[in-house]
């Protein structure tokens, strides 16, 4: 909230919130939208949203001087939509959300979803330099902290349509905060023979730091003239705009709130850089090579009743009798260390899983510490969850061990083939050996 | 499950799980301990404990041979107690148990605690050459995550009597699976004028790779002779035996199950090097100086109703409704991205956290990428959730976060003021800003 005073300040210059204005202080000029103030910034601070995206907060005395400058351009400019060469390799464009495709809005200062993949490549046409477009679908524009799994299951089928009809390979455009999630759904849902290339942006393409159109430009390379026919990440990696790393769906994770090379991979190393004037160079040779015969085929089923708990100190053993009495079919639990749980008398996690599993729950254990690998053997107490019959996930990531198992007991009626077959590699989800390089990579 | 035929072959040769055995196969040796069969393993194969602590598998055919050789000494060697140096900085010793303090069992195969600070000293007699160790206790002898908050309040009690007597600093052992809760929890519940040092192995100190000696010895060093009086954690920095890290107890979390050099600053510079010569290198001149005058002093109240609850996509928000019935009064929820939780108007997150907050119970948000930093103002779902009353951590880790919430809740009385502090920076788990080179330290 604003003081009386600067309100009464801003009325008179008839300035309301989302305007765009300058305030000029101690000779040093301030431009950008009036934002609305908040219940924690001292109630004589000004907050504006910069050019650059972000917000400051300026305070306001007597020698500062506030007005009202013309509102930027938000109509759409007319113009020609740029031709495409269909001699170039085609590919798929669906969009699906996020701050690659969203604005900020001038009223409130936030940004929200908003662009459609049409408005994507008038914003980034150097594109059409490397591909041919062939079609473009938005089957939904959400934040991606909305995502469901009944999206993931939408997706998956729109996304065997474009595989199977004639393209090189698909593009999909979504919100960050959950985007490796998505990337293990997809990749436990859909055998694909054409890469699958996920791509999203950190900073909304307005800011002139955003690494929207980078990113783009590197997705839409990869899925036109890559060999590989995997579902991964293509997001900037590193500080600077020289290359993007390519990482397989089922071993990657968003690491940092806001940083453009958030995404990196767990346990593994990247599939591949790829750099923004077409190149690719392979970091790692074990990965599924394209097929022209082949068909991609969706198996889109998912058991909602899956849950992540973390093991921590204190933690109630009583949420796992919960999700079981709620007809929980399937728990993830990230485990400490090596694998572990509380075991102490007072607080044993041990008769609540043992429980859990007499009734035919799945109970996975997957690495709280996210890098390394799970190991049972090593303690006392990973050998008494091993021996109850908790699936020990190696060096899976949690949130990849969701999706898995959800989907597991989704498609295999049998539980105690799902039950193997979480402890398997399926796509790419464990690896043999963990190499030392992929620690902190 | 070892094979009939492998059965007879181990009786036949007076060979039982425990045994110290060697295998010659194809002109290679192998020695070590017979460990149990399991039930995943390929029943011809005969697992072993080597002696630098891994487990193999041999598989056994008509040409191998398998020999019962002499049993490793398991009786502790006689011998005079190295006698102390009572001109050298005195540091108190305190062992909570775990790997650092703790052997093979030669029996199972597996590891558990065992040591006491007694026996350290006496398997790491060099730690004499640093420090006068002017007393030892073993207040508990647990693995790390058998840890509960009734442990912390007795630690933190304990603590404080050590560091109110005559001596320099202290060091505490403890198992690394939950020590970086340990570290957050004492930063809360002790004011500490001297050096509180925590140290943990990742291999046990019957290993040749162990990083026991390195550990304590450099823990020791910064007890005995530094002026950081901060309570944290001191490991490995890197996978030689080069050096250590001195983390602050509110920013370092274990990121890998194995590895030495598991334990990593998030979000924060380490607060120094520490060389195993004897030698500290300040990496973070922002820490709290050791003081003569002033007395530790324990606050450990601590609230068992808070909650670590993780957002992911299909997440049903009936969890928080869940805790909240069950009268719990905190909960830290792992936001994704800048802070969200799902909006969409299926399984909206918005209605359950309202309502939670309206029963004065307080919904605090941490990063669940971990780096970075949350901001609820970027995009609308932040701000419905800000509005709505929800803490934001900022840079603060949800394992701290946990702590912090549980520890607040039982020492204020007064909720707003409980809300407050937990947005406040108290011993260091906020910092004003995150340099770029603290991502993946």
């Amino acid at each position: 909230m604003y003081s009386k005073q600067l309100e009464k300040v801003l009325k008179d210059n008839k300035i309301a919130v989302g305007d765009p204005i300058q305030i000029e202080k101690h000779k040093k000029l301030y431009q950008g939208v009036l934002m609305p103030g908040t219940e924690t910034q001292a109630n004589d601070t000004l907050m504006i949203k910069l050019v650059n995206g972000y917000n400051v907060g300026i305070s306001i005395d007597a020698t500062t001087r506030i007005t009202k400058s013309a509102h930027p351009k938000q109509e759409k400019e007319k113009h020609e939509h740029r031709k495409q060469d269909k001699t170039k390799p085609s590919i798929s464009l669906v969009s699906t959300g996020g701050t690659i495709a969203s604005r900020v809005d001038y009223t409130t200062g936030g940004v929200s979803p908003a662009l459609d993949a049409h408005e994507i490549i008038d914003s980034i046409p150097e594109l059409l330099d490397f591909v041919y477009i062939a079609d473009m679908t938005n089957p939904m524009n959400v934040a991606s902290e909305d995502i469901l799994p009944s999206d993931w299951q939408n997706l998956a089928k729109e996304l065997e349509k474009k595989l199977n009809s004639d393209i090189e390979g698909v593009v999909v455009t979504h919100g960050t905060d959950t985007m490796h999630y998505t990337t293990a759904a997809m990749s436990f849902m859909l055998d694909t023979p054409k890469p699958v290339v996920f791509v999203g942006s950190q900073r909304s393409s307005d800011r002139p730091s955003s690494d929207a159109s980078m990113n783009l430009l590197c997705a839409s390379y990869l899925a036109g003239y890559s060999d590989i026919a995997e579902i991964g990440v293509c997001m900037h990696a590193n500080t600077s705009d020289s290359f993007c790393l390519f990482n397989r769906g089922t071993k990657v994770k968003k690491l940092h709130t806001s940083r453009r090379d958030a995404f990196r991979p767990i346990n593994d190393l990247p599939l591949a850089r790829v750099f923004p004037h077409g190149e690719i160079s392979i970091l790692n040779k074990n990965y599924k090579k394209k097929s022209d015969d082949a068909k991609a085929r969706a198996m889109t089923k998912f058991e909602d009743k899956v849950a992540i708990i973390k093991a921590y100190p204190g933690c109630d053993p009583e949420i796992i009798d919960h999700y079981v009495s709620k007809g929980y079919r399937g728990l993830v639990v990230e485990a400490t260390g090596l694998g572990h749980v509380p075991t102490n008398s007072k607080k044993s996690w041990k008769a609540s899983i043992q429980s859990a599993i007499k009734k035919d729950v799945i109970v996975a254990f997957a690495p709280q510490t996210q890098y390394g690998r799970l190991d049972p053997n090593v303690y006392a107490n990973g050998r008494i969850m091993k021996d109850s019959g908790v699936v020990y996930c190696e060096d899976m990531l949690p949130e990849t061990a969701y999706v898995k198992l959800g989907w597991l007991l989704g498609n295999y009626k049998n539980i105690d083939e799902a039950r193997q077959l979480m402890a398997q590699n399926l796509k790419g989800e464990i690896t043999a050996r963990t190499l030392p390089e992929t620690f902190l990579y």
